[in-house]
């Protein structure tokens, strides 16, 4: 065995059929890269895990290319420069970007989204730019915002309320001064999402009442959907919806193990006789406002608004485990991996 | 046999389960009311037949209540007031309205939606105060230019375009300046959207390869889907229809026989994806800007920029089977009943 540093990549050797089956993905061990012209090497720190990882390594209806079978799983992460044939990005910068499940990502050139140079002085922590002020809250605040704009007094139902993205689209909705309403997968994370959060109501969908639970909780109706979920949790909500009722729909996370081939909900003539407005959300089509969206984000969490919690996982080889953990609703806020 | 004139209605004796039946309906003749006070009695003169007629048969989700079991069958009309103690509705006054299919129609109080009296001088022949210039023609109005907003060269796909609303809908598009194709169910209708209505291209759902068309007549993708059908359609227009696209949720034909059960579509997860929005549309909610549509409408039919094409049955007891057709396709453009 040498004695130099390796790099430990996961790659993509099979498409999963149905849910994530971890062994899809390989561990290997490969010398750490040379970078070459305009490339810098990175060394990963946090990687994100997120729902997206599943859409990546399917076939199915996607927003970018899969991730190619015997290549690296993709997914967005945080490193530090530590060789670098590029000016931009010396050695000893952060840096975030697709870097991808591996300790060492060559970037700078031939990268399929270009990677972003961190300031050196943050007002968070690191791992929140994977969270609450990265791409999963401005998944959160462009939603919540932009499509569904709820006014004071309206009542806001969000799904996967406990996730990344729902934690943060429920604060930026009080903030609003809406009436929130949560759906989540357990009693902690639903005492989690009224205590700590501050949401008005939250639904363990594990209960066997949980639609009259759901439906007790918006005595007014539903006038927002901050839809992560599909399947019938979508259903219920679709019920409770108001006229004229805005539905953001940022996932469908109980159809990915379909490839993309999640099913319309059975009302769907709900959306035209209650003329509802649905609309799809991918926040890369907000890429020119992430550094405003970022502040407000920050301007929030520092003065106590908006909470970014994360449950951290330790060590690159953890991150198939934890993303299985994901899709059974393990995890509460933004999963972070942080490698040794 | 009484020698006065008799009232002939229509009562809904039974919900239809599944596609319109007849004989659901009840032909009676009663005595011609008398109006009672700040009533107005109106001869009813035509008649419009409507999709929507078989979701106010129903129980099923819908945006009004439906017509009561052994009520008077609910559809809008034309007529003139015959006898009056309303001066708002003064005798030999034409009126607009939910004037049901009867021969006489009680108007001014107790109406669900009140009748509308209209000017003596109007720009344009009466039945199409029920097409082009009226509901139908409001709905492809406000559904096109407030929902799909197509832009120049953009391409628009309309669904049962030689029905009433869609044939207005598609020339509505190609005054904005859109590509604009058709999707109906003969080869007459096709023809006619082509060569009569100037729509770009036009597609015979019941060809065996109409989807291989659809795809060919759409080479740069769909930018905005007038959707009225639902279904099979709707889900092969959706396999086009490009990033950011709009579609107007204007009806879903193929589900009301399932008493607005429609299901959503199988490939509802592009909607993500793609970042699509989906809005339902019911021209009810644009009754504040009905007059200046109405005049706009007008104002294209005058100047040849808007054909209105009718279908036209003559007597009330047609009305059924018309309806039928209209179900089976057998219509082009809108379909109106001429009372005796």
């Amino acid at each position: 065995m040498s004695p130099e540093p390796s790099n430990r990549r996961f790659l993509l050797r099979r498409r999963p059929s149905g849910d994530f089956d971890p062994s899809v993905l390989e561990l290997v061990r490969e010398p750490v890269p040379t970078p070459g012209p305009d490339q810098a090497l990175v060394r990963v720190k946090y990687l994100s895990l997120d729902p997206s990882n599943r859409i990546w390594m399917g076939e199915g209806e996607s927003y970018i290319p899969p991730v190619p079978l015997d290549g690296v799983m993709r997914g967005a992460g945080i490193g530090e420069v530590v060789a670098s044939n590029n000016r931009k990005f010396p050695v000893g910068s952060k840096v975030i970007g697709l870097l991808g499940w591996q300790d060492y990502a060559l970037i700078g050139s031939d990268e399929e989204f270009p990677s972003q140079r961190l300031p050196a002085l943050l007002p968070v922590p690191l791992p929140s730019l994977l969270g609450a002020m990265g791409f999963t809250g401005m998944t959160a605040y462009f939603g919540m915002l932009d499509i569904g704009r709820p006014r004071r007094g309206e009542t806001v139902v969000v799904s996967a309320a406990a996730g990344a993205v729902g934690s943060v689209a429920g604060q930026i909705a009080k903030i609003r001064g809406a009436r929130v309403v949560g759906i989540a997968g357990s009693r902690e994370k639903c005492e989690w999402l009224v205590r700590e959060l501050g949401f008005d109501a939250a639904v363990n969908r594990r209960d066997p009442d949980w639609r009259a639970q759901l439906a007790a909780a918006c005595p007014d109706g539903v006038d927002v959907n901050f839809e992560n979920a599909g399947g019938e949790i979508m259903e219920a909500v679709f019920e409770l919806l108001n006229q004229h009722a805005r539905v953001v729909l940022c996932g469908l996370i109980a159809g990915y193990g379909e490839d993309g081939a999640a099913r319309g909900p059975r009302n769907f003539a709900i959306l035209l006789m209650r003329r509802i407005r649905v609309q799809g959300l991918i926040v890369i089509d907000y890429q020119k406002r992430f550094t405003c969206a970022g502040l407000h984000l920050a301007w929030w969490m520092r003065r106590g608004k908006l909470q970014d919690r994360q449950t951290v996982v330790r060590g690159l080889e953890q991150a198939p485990a934890a993303l299985v953990g994901m899709f059974k609703g393990e995890n509460t806020g933004k999963l972070v991996v942080e490698l040794d």
